[in-house]
């Protein structure tokens, strides 16, 4: 009897009712690392947590608590599907900071930017449609296109992020074999996972690509205003408004448990995303829009980003410097801001088999096969600095670099066959596999 | 050059890229209905906003204050899937009142019941399978059954809910067609639209009707815990927790604003739900989430729901008391909770065309075609008694009489067709139509 709770068992009764998109889900690979990171004795890198105890709860609470008391019947009522004007004001003055010019009229509230993602791909894909995405890509991102039945095809990308030569073959091939491209998934500042940015130049050659190919462009930019050094470089909706949907959240440069994010989309598009919303959801929760538009107003917003940016300047540092330090076999990107670095392990070992002998170790990170819809990855992982301290980074590098060792030892003695050999057999392959090609 | 939203214009680029299921999207009829009801001198007989003026705000200030001082680093920050299982061990004590025994295991929170009904639908329906509702049906549902490409089939009601009777006869119809039937849409207690409720007898002998077919069924109960009386009929799900699932929502209870909602559901459905929720979302809000657990824990949450009671009791009262008054010449339903009574016209007069009109006599209700997928609901009306005070329900009657009594009038000179001519042009009769024929 099988336990995939993905897969289902013939003990369901309702196992021949699901749609056919139900038999695509899987549990992901970074689910279980939630219960494995609440262990205190375990330090996770794999998280994207942000560093919540840098917030003034405090000052939070009293806002929240005067919003509550004088305008509770507004802020505990039902609103309309396309989210608060105050709200969306807001959300377009955050955005100018990033050279965004744009209306409140073009901004779609959502459950977090997950939301956005999920109405984008419901409003644009048919089962087998091609989304372009870089290769690594948000693991969210793939389970939504997959939950749609798309094709992800994945475009390399480099230390400077996608490479625009490697994005016009990619759809010149794909274009060749009649496929129907929806659109180019890329998150071009301090990539999840990968780390890296996509220079100014670059943005506008992937701009004209997409332009020239009549390819809608989805640019998630979550960590655009943590750079380090406090430099935001130009979104590529900057540059176009009528071909790109640019994904917002407050989720990094405030706190999640809002579940706020946002779609700044072209007019037609807008309103079908809020049609899409409401069939979803009604509306987006007017007590978390109304605590951050409040936040927005009585708090030094713009001094708590300058606040998380130093916290995880530092942290990358001791990141950095530990793996230098302690795992000098391995290579990595240099993030100038965000979460995250992208590591590669030496030939022969297995970041996916490993990681249930790093657990053991008392550390965790993300396998690079989360990152991708086909085979890759296996010689990646995701190392996050946001969540633990700078000495627990470190201790979790060293701890890290002690079971990487062992694997490469296993590797050599054994070669590639015995380490890959061990990789738990619940069905966890599948999970970053495209759909079947019967609906592609 | 048309402007209907839903439809697309060729001004819009990406016109042709939409996925099949978006060009089912419509403006639904309700949506406009905000900007009036928010207009002070309008009375709105239209919206199912509770009223919210009856919650202690000071209270819910303070308790959501105090936990974000004490516990912001936990309530600001992401969760999992299935929600916190500390609420979720609330939900569980919430459904026991309704005779439902239930684990913390079986509940998956949600952005609003709203998105429960996406999960469900999402999960279960392929383009063209048939989904049983009631006649009329909730709104929202028929939204969320469009966007997924369901055909939805009506089953009528009487004045005590889904007649056992026709929806034996419309399986057996549909069955013997070999269509797919997935799953029965009901809200048994005090129904929205109808205001009626199913009783016990009944639904057992509906819930007999499925088990036998193989037939899920769906029990969205958002007002069950709302009989004037205090009575609290059984849920459905109190009966069978293999065959139903069962949607529950804080919107009516509490409030909206947090949008939290849940589904209670067999297991393995339940294991496919929280996967759809986290490529849709992530996860729900922690904020509103752990703020509801402070508020039924710090709260009389029993003695609130008395209270909010108390209210409709008063409204439903007077709602019935006006019609009798004012509009004799009109039949309804006798709701004995929730927020709505179903109003029936004269022949002739056609409630969508009159609906101008009455906003142009500071009134508003929601026409009946609105709960309806099919050509139905042209002689009813909702109208809902949960917000507006007894003086202003009284005052909106009567002005809704005043433009009644005109309609009836031009009806008899002119006949049906000049009350219906002068019905909106811009595609609202789209709204409640089931998808065309080839996706079915």
């Amino acid at each position: 009897m099988s336990t995939n709770p993905g897969g289902g068992t013939r003990l369901d009764p309702w196992f021949g009712s699901y749609a056919g998109r139900t038999h695509g889900l899987r549990v992901s690979e970074t689910r279980a690392l939630f219960a494995v990171a609440s262990r205190p004795e375990v330090v996770s890198l794999a998280g994207g947590m942000p560093f919540l105890d840098a917030l003034p709860m405090d000052l939070i609470a009293k806002v929240t608590a005067d919003l509550l008391a004088t305008q509770g019947d507004v802020a505990l009522q039902y609103g309309n599907g396309q989210g608060h004007p105050l709200l969306r004001g807001h959300i377009v003055e955050v955005m100018a900071a990033e050279a965004i010019q744009a209306h409140p009229d073009d901004v779609v509230v959502t459950t977090g930017s997950q939301q956005a993602l999920d109405l984008v791909t419901r409003v644009f894909v048919d089962p087998g449609d091609v989304i372009l995405a870089e290769a690594p890509s948000y693991v969210g991102a793939l389970s939504v296109f997959k939950s749609y039945q798309a094709w992800v095809e994945h475009v390399p990308m480099d230390d400077d992020g996608l490479i625009p030569e490697a994005l016009r073959q990619t759809v010149a091939r794909l274009t060749g074999e009649g496929r129907r491209i929806k659109f180019l998934y890329t998150c071009p500042t301090f990539h999840n996972p990968a780390g890296v940015t996509l220079p100014v130049d670059r943005r506008a050659e992937v701009l004209d690509i997409c332009q020239r190919e009549g390819i809608l462009l989805v640019e998630d930019n979550p960590y655009g205003m943590l750079g380090f050094d406090g430099q935001i470089t130009p979104a590529i909706r900057s540059m176009d408004e009528d071909g790109v949907i640019y994904l917002g959240s407050f989720s990094k440069t405030l706190a999640p448990g809002y579940r706020t994010g946002w779609a700044a989309a072209p007019h037609a598009v807008r309103e079908k995303l809020v049609l899409a919303s409401e069939a979803a959801i009604l509306c987006p929760s007017h007590a978390s829009q109304l605590s951050i538009a409040a936040y927005l107003e009585h708090c030094d917003w713009r001094g708590q980003i300058e606040a998380y940016r130093g916290v995880y300047r530092e942290r990358c540092q001791t990141m950095l410097a530990s793996l230098k330090e302690f795992m000098p076999e391995c290579s990595w990107t240099t993030p100038q801001g965000g979460f995250y670095t992208w590591v590669t392990v030496p030939e022969g070992v297995n970041t996916k088999t490993m990681l249930p002998r790093a657990t053991t170790a008392l550390v965790a990170y993300v396998s690079g096969t989360a990152f991708y819809a086909d085979d890759q990855g296996s010689r990646q992982m995701r190392l996050s600095f946001c969540y633990p301290t700078s000495e627990r980074i470190r201790e979790g590098v060293r701890r890290l670099s002690g079971v990487l060792a062992k694997e490469i030892e296993l590797a050599a003695l054994f070669g590639q066959t015995a380490a890959s050999g061990a990789a738990p057999s619940h069905g966890s392959a599948a999970d970053v596999t495209n759909p079947a090609p019967d609906v592609a």
